[in-house]
């Protein structure tokens, strides 16, 4: 499995009326998780758009545990089961400072090639890092 | 069924760089078409609040089929098909201006004491609110 | 005077814990007044970026004199006194739907060749809109 | 002078369709860096309000020197010169990896009786706080 990790304090304009982190942040900290994870590749989201391929959401699914406060520090995951085809699937939760799961859900991408706005494949850069932390762990 | 849209212009601040808007976005458009029901309703979220009730989300969905850009004026559907208990399961869809479908999910919502942060029923007037809507079409 | 007027209801996800719309909203509101205003003159920012010129923001000044809240009904001014030559300053306002001034504040817009990314002038589409709308009123 | 550093990585939601950060997420980083600073302080913002003082923003101050890009790392600065009386006045900039300032500020800060929504004076734990910083450096 590939698995990835980044900490995340929450920010005050992120807390809504009710006290909270408003649900719709936690679709933001996974994409930030997502794209951290891809630097870590050494590949970040800014290199592959360069590289003509962006990588536009497909599906999205969160299902909220327990609510996320003002200092808290989130941990926000990325998990990897199998590497991408036309799609990539990858798992993701949020557990705050006490490891209690204050979210989880899992999203599907997908790759555009940029000039033409067509689907295309995963990037090669991009596959050999998944396939790589797959075989490791 | 009860059936209401709201219409949104796309804002510039909610592009990305892939020069779309950005996903998270949606799930905000989705919320804000709900309390807009919750508006024509005669029962604003704000008057809930004041009433005691949260109406915090429960799972969100979504699957994006077609981009929204800059200059699109949005048509954000939320439509209740069936009286809540404890929860309460609202389908949603976005349109843009040539009724070409961007993006459909559905969330679920609870119902929180506020006093207590325990869950409860649905308040009475969105109760009857809904259930009238029910039943006129 | 160039005089443009839009109306925001306030978004749930736009209020913070304080209970209020969290202050970097009204920027934003700002920019989407400004923006609505160029489509009033039937040059959206979306043709002016497609001819090849971008409007990014040099100076933002905002005082903040009552709090918005959810259910508020805003009402966001942007006005011109002189047409651009550089720059391009324009005084803003939110108003509550009691007629109460919520914030004021300025901008200044720079005009930027998206190609060179070098400054440039005011495209002359949009200069003639702001012209004859100085002489009308 | 008080002095607090804080490193924001640019988040993918921050950029807009120019492929810059939006020009409305700086007045979020200097709020996170004020907070931050709050948090070094040993007396955070949520403990602040919990003591029954909110901390509104009275007037902001923004100018955009050098845009701000995907793959950024953000250092953002808030600067204390003296200690407040009815109001706190902080000087603000971000620079990005290679030390260009990209954008500097300043905010005025108000104090708010929670309970009654009326002025206050500056919380004593956190003018301790920062009298304390001044004398040092």
């Amino acid at each position: 499995m590939v698995y990835s990790e980044t900490l995340f304090p929450v920010r005050y304009y992120e807390t809504d009326q009710m006290g909270i982190v408003h649900h719709s942040n936690y679709i933001r900290y996974f994409e930030c998780a997502r794209n951290n994870m891809m630097r870590e590749f050494g590949y970040p989201i800014e290199m592959c758009e360069e590289d003509g391929v962006t990588i536009p959401i497909v599906t999205v699914e969160c299902h909220y545990k327990h609510p996320a406060k003002m200092g808290d520090d989130l941990r926000v995951v990325a998990m990897i089961d199998e590497a991408p085809l036309a799609k990539l699937r990858i798992r993701q939760a949020v557990y705050n400072q006490d490891n209690v799961l204050c979210v989880e859900g899992q999203v599907v991408l997908g790759f555009l090639n940029k000039a033409t706005g067509r689907p295309t494949r995963c990037p090669e850069k991009l596959l050999v890092a998944i396939e790589s932390h797959l075989n490791d762990r």
